[in-house]
C-alpha cells in the first residue's frame, strides 16, 4: 500500500486522521465520519473537527483515499505545451474532469519516441487512472501494452491499436479543404509543408493531411502544381520552410503550411525580412488556435475542434475508468476558417 | 510501500525482474545486476537479459526504485497552460532537470488559492521529490505548510514565505522600464491595466508592477496622468480593458498592459473593430513570450527571461532535493524590448 508518510518523512511527519482527533477531543471514528462526510454528524462535531484539520494543517491523503481503486488524477501526454493548439485540447478535458474531481497532470514528453515512452512510463508509475495521450509518436505495440495497464484515450492520431479508443479530426477532409479554398481562388502552384518525421504509412495526422493535399491536388488536375517542403511543425520548422520555399525554381503562389505553429513561423520569418502574407504566398495554417485568431495574424486556418476533442477524450476516458472495454474511435468533421492570409495570387 | 502493481491488477500482470530472469534462464541477482548497471556483468550477459526485458515489455517501476528517497519527478504548478510565458518557464525547467533524469508533471491550476491549493496537494500526494510553483495565489502560510513537506520553489512571485527558495523578475524595475520607453518617445496619459485580483499588498508580480508603473509616473510629474484600468491578465481581460480604456474621460495615449497574453487581447479587441496600434494607442506587453516576437504581432515588451527563471528554479530545486535547507530568493534583471507597437503619439 501506499505510506501517507512523505517520503523524507523523518523531519516533516504530516498531521494524520488520529492527530485530528486528538486535538478536537473526540473520537477517531468521528474525526473519520466528518472526513467521509457521512450522515449523522452534528454541525458542532462537523465543526470542531474542521478547526483541528485547519489547525493541524490536516488534508486527507488523496493516494490513500483512492485505494478503492482510484487517485482521481488524469495523466496527459503532449510532445510540447507550446504548441498553442495542445493548451485547447487541455482546457477541453479538464472542463470534463474537473467536475467529476479529477486533476490533470501533464507531461511535456518531446518529439521521439524514446522520452515518450519514458514521460508515459512515469505517468502510469505515478498511479494516473487512466492517460490521454496527444498525437503521440510512440508504436503502436507501446500503444496497446500501455493500455493493458490503464485506460488510454489517443488524441490527434488514427491509430488502429486495440484496446484504447481514440479521437481524432478527419485530417484528409480537412486537406482538402485547404486545398479546396485556394484553388477556388486561383491558385494554382501550393506547397505543402511535410513533418519531417513522417512516414506516409503512418496513422500521424500529418500523414493524413499529406495524403489528403496530394488527392485534392489531384482531384483538381494539380499534381504536378503540388510541391513537398520537407520541415518541422515548430515556430523554428516553419522559418526553415520560408527558405526551402524560396529555393523552388517556381516558387507556390500558397503555402499549406500543415499546422499554425508552423504557419506562425513562416510569418515571423517574413516579417523579418519585410515581407508579408499574402502578398509573398497566401498561407493556410491547420488547428484554429487562439492565436491564429488574434487580429493582427488573421490566419486562415482549418478548425479542427481542439476543445471538443478535448471534451470527449475526457467523456472517453471516464467511461473507460468506470469499465468500458470496447474501444471508440471517433472522427470529427474539421471545417476552413478564412482570414486574412490568403487572397487570389499576383498575375 | 507501493505495489508493483497496477491498480486494477487482476487482469494486467507486468512482467517482473523474476519474470526476466526465468525468461532469459538467468538467476534473478543477475538480472537485477544488469538492471542496476552494476560492476562485474558480461556483454552477453547484459545483451541476453535486456532481450528478455524488450521481449517481456519490462520496465522498472520508477516508484519502487524510488524506494530510496526519490521519484525523479519534479511537480510544476501553473494557473494556466494557455499563458505563453509559462510554457518558456517550463521549458528552461525542463532543459535542465531532464538531462538529471527528472521528469515534470505539470498541473494546470486556475486562477483561485482554492483549486490551486487542491492541485499542489495533488502533486504532493503523487510522490513528487519537489515543486516548482508558479505564480502560486494561495496564501504564504499554505505555502509554508507545502514547503515543510518536500523542496519548493516559487517562480514569479515575492513571497517571503519561509523555508523555500523563489525565483522572480524585479517587477518593479521592469514597469518603470516601460514607463521611461513611453515618456521618452513623447507619452504622458498611459494607463496600467490591473490584474483584477490584485490586492496593492500582495506580493504577486501585478502588486509590484502597478507599484512601479505608479512611482515611475510620479518621478516624471505624471501621477495625475497615470490611470489604472481594472481587468485580468487573460485574452479575454485584454479584450475587456479596450472597452474601459475607451470609456475614459480623456483617454490614454498609451497602454501598459501588464503582461502579454493581455496586450494579445488588446491588439484582438482593436482589430475586430479595425484599429490598429500604435495609431489607436501605444501598447506595452510584460514577459516576451515567444508569440510577441511574431512579425505581425512585434509586441514592445519587457524581457522577464523566462527562459532563466526556468532554469534557475531547477537548479534551485535540485539543490534544495540534494539536501539545501537554507533560502534562496533569486530576481532577475528585466530588460526592455522596443518593437512596433509604440510610437510618439499623435499630436
Amino acid at each position: 500500500m501506499v505510506s501517507a508518510q512523505p517520503i523524507d518523512g523523518a523531519k516533516r511527519k504530516r498531521a494524520t486522521i488520529v492527530d485530528v482527533a486528538k486535538h478536537a477531543g473526540v473520537s477517531t471514528a468521528s474525526a473519520s465520519k466528518v472526513l467521509r462526510n457521512a450522515y449523522g454528524v452534528s454541525d458542532s462535531m462537523r465543526e470542531r473537527v474542521q478547526r483541528s484539520m485547519d489547525e493541524l494543517g490536516y488534508r486527507p491523503h488523496k493516494l490513500a483515499r483512492g485505494m478503492r481503486g482510484s487517485t482521481y488524477t488524469i495523466g496527459m501526454m503532449v510532445s510540447d505545451i507550446d504548441n498553442p493548439f495542445f493548451s485547447v485540447i487541455a482546457d477541453g478535458l479538464r472542463g470534463v474532469v474537473h467536475p467529476q474531481s479529477y486533476e490533470v497532470l501533464i507531461s511535456t514528453a518531446g518529439y521521439d519516441a524514446a522520452s515518450q515512452n519514458q514521460a508515459i512510463e512515469a505517468l502510469v508509475d505515478h498511479q494516473m487512472d487512466g492517460l490521454i495521450l496527444v498525437a503521440p509518436l510512440v508504436s503502436n505495440d507501446d500503444l496497446e501494452r500501455v493500455a493493458r495497464e490503464l485506460p488510454v484515450v489517443v488524441v490527434g492520431r488514427h491509430t488502429s491499436a486495440a484496446g484504447l479508443d481514440s479521437v481524432s479530426g478527419d485530417d484528409r477532409v480537412g486537406a482538402a479543404l485547404a486545398v479546396e479554398h485556394l484553388v477556388e481562388i486561383g491558385h494554382r502552384r501550393i506547397a505543402f509543408v511535410a513533418n519531417h518525421q513522417t512516414d506516409p504509412e503512418s496513422d500521424r495526422p500529418e500523414s493524413y493531411r499529406l495524403e489528403g493535399f496530394l488527392d485534392a491536388m489531384g482531384r483538381h488536375g494539380l499534381a504536378a502544381a503540388a510541391t513537398i517542403i520537407d520541415s518541422t511543425w515548430t515556430l523554428e520548422g516553419g522559418r526553415e520552410a520560408v527558405h526551402r520555399i524560396d529555393a523552388q525554381d517556381e516558387p507556390p503562389t500558397a503555402v499549406f503550411a500543415g499546422a499554425d505553429i508552423t504557419a506562425l513561423g513562416i510569418l515571423s520569418e517574413l516579417w523579418d525580412n519585410h515581407r508579408q502574407v499574402p502578398a509573398a504566398f497566401s498561407l493556410v495554417g491547420y488547428d484554429n488556435s487562439r492565436i491564429s485568431a488574434i487580429g493582427p495574424i488573421a490566419l486562415t486556418t482549418v478548425d479542427q475542434s481542439g476543445d471538443i476533442m478535448g471534451r470527449e477524450a475526457g467523456r472517453l476516458l471516464l467511461e473507460r475508468i468506470a469499465g468500458r472495454v470496447e474501444s471508440e474511435h471517433l472522427l470529427l468533421e474539421p471545417r476552413l476558417v478564412a482570414r486574412s492570409t490568403t487572397a487570389p495570387p499576383a498575375v
